[in-house]
């Protein structure tokens, strides 16, 4: 599992003084990026040198309680699922103690023309077949 | 079930030359917006006249083919189900026959002070109790 | 001079109960869309038949009142230069006879390198040599 | 001068590749942000200590190079001028020893009701009135 801190700001935030729900999907991108980075990989790497990408073809977000301006949030982010030509990725946004959210995304492997395709063995090994990074479980 | 088209812009698509997958919680916005207009409510009613509020509980989308630059998409919002103290909208995103996404929002019927409260009738029975606008199937 | 509405959605104002101000840069965008699909051609054609874009290298915006949630403000987008390698949209947010912000945005002429190009004859024609879309004054 | 770092994300970029522009106003906010923090103050205390607000009357960016994903971008943010009631935030945005974009923000002082008011005198101490917090290098 790995932990990435977000400081809300005002343009985060809508008049009802809490964060807007689409931003939710915004930092679960920063905790994907830093999981794959963390896993010695940069999803840069995805395009550059597999010629792959991994589009969302799935987003769920529970709201458990709202956030706020300047709040430190953490997104605790992990992999439960890597497949021939998938993975899952799971989030947790947590303030302090307190769990703000949690979520998921599935993503596709596809080709640079968009076809589907099997994730190279590196990538497999790296997201979750071995890595020490990934085996963890997402612990909500 | 309601129809509002949607410009894709430039900012609402990343580098892989597709829409970016949060905006999509903002097009749903942006429909459920004009279904309760289409109810005879505006939401700045709900804030104003009712001082209530329906914050979002849960958002899923599922993206089905990617939209691109300048298209011109149309969200279909309906209601599905309307309870004392929530409401969920379903969502279709289409683009000409082909369906780009489809997905939900769940929202619980809270006071400013964030309490859970009953909907007022009037609110229910615009929404979906017996409201033309809402009874439609979404069609899915 | 070319007229485009908007809708000001939840997501786009913050907990001033105003719209964020970055989001006026994506209304000049909106603007500035419809202002090309006026001249009879589409931002999209910049890039694909002529192998050009026009990336922004100035940005301004002077705020003078509030946009607020669920108003309905209209850009107003005009041409104010055109020269060989650059050119400079003046833009005017109005709700009603109220003038809600005013701005430019200035653009380079480049190739799909980055490098600084000549606009063909055409786009110069379009934009503001000659088409009656540009030549009218932004009326400020 | 006070030193916020942002790392790009896939969100912020459109499909030329680079950081879409409107994205700029946001990071000057987060420098914003940290410099009003280092000053001994947060903008929530704005808020909720003095009952006053800073919205912005202009802003202004000029853009030099391209910001792509996953870039590391360090924000510097100065203040140029407070007076009685605005100031002015100026901010360079660079990449390791390259400029990537420069701009100001302006902002009036105004009440909850949206009144100009003086800023009050710890205000001005603080944010460079006469105060360190603003005249001196970053310092961090």
């Amino acid at each position: 599992m790995v932990r990435t801190d977000i400081r809300v700001i005002y343009g985060d935030t809508d008049q009802m003084g809490i964060a807007y729900y689409a931003n939710y999907l915004r930092w679960f991108e920063v905790g994907r990026n830093e999981f794959i980075r963390a896993s010695g990989l940069r999803y840069r790497d995805f395009e550059e040198r597999f010629s792959l990408r991994l589009p969302v073809v799935e987003a769920q977000v529970s709201y458990r309680t709202p956030a706020r301006y300047d709040d430190v949030l953490t997104v605790e982010t992990t992999i439960e699922d890597v497949k021939r030509a998938s993975a899952k990725f799971v989030y947790r946004i947590v303030r302090g103690g307190e769990v703000v959210a949690t979520g998921h995304t599935l993503h596709a492997c596809v080709d640079l023309d968009g076809r589907i395709r099997r994730m190279p063995q590196e990538l497999l090994a790296r997201l979750g077949g071995g890595g020490e990074g990934a085996r963890e479980p997402a612990g909500e």
